[in-house]
């Protein structure tokens, strides 16, 4: 297909020209996901001909949940109320919740009130799970089997039905009180003998989520098992909803993104198209809060005043030790949060983690601290200055190995995401410290450096 | 289930005494991916026993595929050529090449010259696809139907072929030359009449990848098309694997390490439970290289020798200039090197993203150093001192969000992938930039600092 910016072009030259017809041609040959793009080139007017055009075709509400989650304000705002309901309702559940959380607070009860009866109370239900939990990325629909079918029956039941949903990857067999028994692969249910029971076809004891738990543990569940769809169960293990695996690699996807924008200290609606006011206003607080953390480091080398008025050229390894330290900190908690976003690391074998990266640090320390030490003996001239920076290098780099490790364990331990803030803490803890102990060391040492 | 830590412990006790029986039961119950953890607690010795247990129940295959990468060297060491090569035949086509790709380069050939002469050719043909293409991680088992196949028809062919593969979410409709014409997700298969004709199931124009195609662009169309299995085909479009989805999900957990790793220097092997000396020797050459990068630094600062002996505040905020500046840079890169990564970002819009980050730079810089400004000035009372802070600042800021932008981009235009060595890049520029800028302004404004 032609690139997003040629069919923005084509698409409102056809709105200009008030070909609809074609516009809706032009918009019918492209996959929903392709439409974000081009939508993001259009006025708000040409956005709402655009969706009214769509939404003609049963192609509106396919196309919205496609849309970069940065759009979606503007699409909704050149839309009303009514419209919004009417593509609203046709959604599925999951997508149906994302969408409602996306609209403004005040704009939300108004087109939740235009949904059916049965859409509001299910919005309801849902919301009753805490957020990124489960309950609140499931979908309700799924085929559910009880024991002595055949396989046959079973696919009769299904063309019964005549559901053609992304749920039915899996068809859940439940005991006569709707409890989770067993999972049967629709491929499986193809591939067999038609009158094989799905009893000999389902998998026992299935892999399921409770509704309250964290999607990322479900996404790491998918991912462990190779799973295409997880059931979701409440406390007595009857089955309410299902996650499929599309809903889970948005889920990937977010928490790795998440993951990295904390670690550099952003929002995560921050995004590569987001405007700039916006990006502003979420980058500041986190700035000026690593503006104090740096007047902090700032404020410990001012402690040194007179040792830097002696001795001058203390000034210039601050980088070094600065640079080194933050480094080294910053890939100890790169290792240990990735290990834990991805389930690889359980609280008890945090130790042997640290232990790890404390022993790492401190090699790294030794050698590094062993090659600035000479270059500063060599560019100064003075051996003392080398060994002071060579202590001082060993230190840090220990300090930040430490902390990279022990920050993001203790905050996972405590219940909280372990990237927030962990870098902006473990840099400037380590500035501080590696601060501190060259220009320490060197007031100790003043003597025998100036 | 109980923990890895606990059952790792019975089974020690069930191997010591000889009770393989039990032993095997225990490894039964087990999901494969919950081995892995159990194995690691393992000695060789009771490595080898375990896979020979689990051989003899058709279970080692599955086992080594789940285990962590960094488990495998051991776990090959504890086996004999002949008993891997006898698990690698039972493995899907995908999981082969990648357990082949982890063997000692000098076993290699070994272990493949042991396996079926099919599987040897296969091997051969997959390996002449570039590393990390579609062609390596696609199977080569799918299931073809023609166009005038009814759906009953269809479903007794997989019946027939007995195919209860990963493969099998999507058939795929070929033409007279095997070219792809259609697709047919399964579940659609199912929930038809069964006269219906293929032809009015099967979604024409499907989605498809070439054989050298990026796996990372693999994992974005399956995302962004919220597909199961995408089919793979030669420059004639003839159909010749399929790539699915539990293996896209392995390819996204992968790219976001890998891209979180190159922005803090570290390399993709160097994972959470590495040994500690692999660690070292894998981060000691980043930070020898940003130890070169801090003392060009120190070289910076150095040169302003005889201003810092005048005015030795100026060293206190060389943390603030270089912290900020680091961050803000860090910003920008996270931003745009995610945007890549996710696909939300081409280059034809790599401009308005560029334009973006420096305007968000500029009111960062401009807010964060008036702040630092006032700051300075009231610390050490001199409004002097506190202007060149402002100026530095707003330059410093800038310059660190064009290079966060400009540099992914421009390494990925260049074919490159874009997170590698940007962090200590964007950085060391930025704090370079910033020491200039800090103390050559400082140098000129000197008589009315002192």
């Amino acid at each position: 297909m032609p690139n997003a910016q040629e069919t923005t072009r084509i698409l409102r030259r056809l709105l200009a020209s008030g070909m609809h017809a074609r516009a809706q041609r032009l918009l019918a040959r492209m996959r929903p996901a392709d439409r974000g793009p081009v939508l993001s080139g259009l006025t708000p007017p040409e956005i709402r001909t655009v969706i009214d055009l769509l939404f003609e075709q049963h192609r509106a509400a396919s196309t919205l949940i496609e849309l970069p989650p940065e759009l979606l304000p503007q699409v909704f705002d050149a839309l009303g109320d009514q419209r919004l309901a009417d593509i609203f309702q046709r959604l599925e559940l999951d997508d149906r919740v994302q969408l409602v959380d996306c609209l403004d607070p005040e704009r939300r009860d108004d087109v939740v009130g235009l949904l059916p009866q049965s859409q509001r109370e299910e919005l309801i239900q849902i919301e009753a799970y805490p957020e990124s939990s489960a309950g609140r990325v499931m979908i309700t629909e799924f085929v559910a089997l009880d024991v002595q079918m055949t396989a046959q029956a079973a696919i009769d039941r299904i063309r019964a039905e005549g559901i053609d949903s992304e749920s039915i990857l899996y068809l859940y067999v439940v005991d006569d009180k709707s409890r989770l028994e067993g999972v049967v692969p629709i491929r499986r249910l193809v591939a067999a003998a038609p009158d094989t029971r799905v009893e000999d076809l389902m998998i026992r004891d299935p892999v399921f989520v409770q509704a309250d738990a964290d999607q990322e543990e479900v996404a790491q569940m998918v991912g462990r098992y190779n799973l295409l769809a997880v059931p979701v169960v409440d406390e007595e293990r009857r089955i309410l909803g299902v996650i499929t695996v599309d809903d889970v690699i948005e889920v990937i996807n977010e928490e790795a993104t998440e993951d990295m924008y904390l670690l550099a200290g952003l929002s995560e609606e921050d995004r590569v198209f987001s405007p700039a006011h916006h990006a502003i206003r979420k980058r500041l607080p986190w700035m000026l809060l690593n503006l104090g953390a740096t007047f902090a480091a700032a404020g410990v080398v001012g402690l040194f005043e007179r040792t830097l008025d002696e001795i001058v050229a203390l000034a210039f390894f601050m980088p070094v030790v600065a640079g080194m330290g933050g480094n080294g900190g910053i890939q100890a908690l790169t290792v240990i949060t990735r290990a834990i976003a991805l389930g690889e690391i359980e609280f008890s074998s945090g130790l042997r983690a640290v232990v790890k990266e404390v022993s790492v640090a401190i090699v790294i320390g030794a050698v590094t601290g062993l090659v600035s030490g000479m270059l500063a003996w060599l560019w100064q001239g003075n051996p003392v200055l080398g060994a002071v920076l060579f202590v001082t290098m060993m230190l840090t780099m220990a300090v930040a190995g430490i902390l990279g490790a022990v920050v993001p364990l203790t905050l996972k331990a405590l219940g909280q995401d372990p990237a927030v803030g962990s870098g902006v803490f473990v840099t400037t803890l380590t500035d501080i410290v590696g601060f501190a102990a060259f220009l320490g060391i060197g007031t100790l040492m003043l003597d025998r450096l100036v």
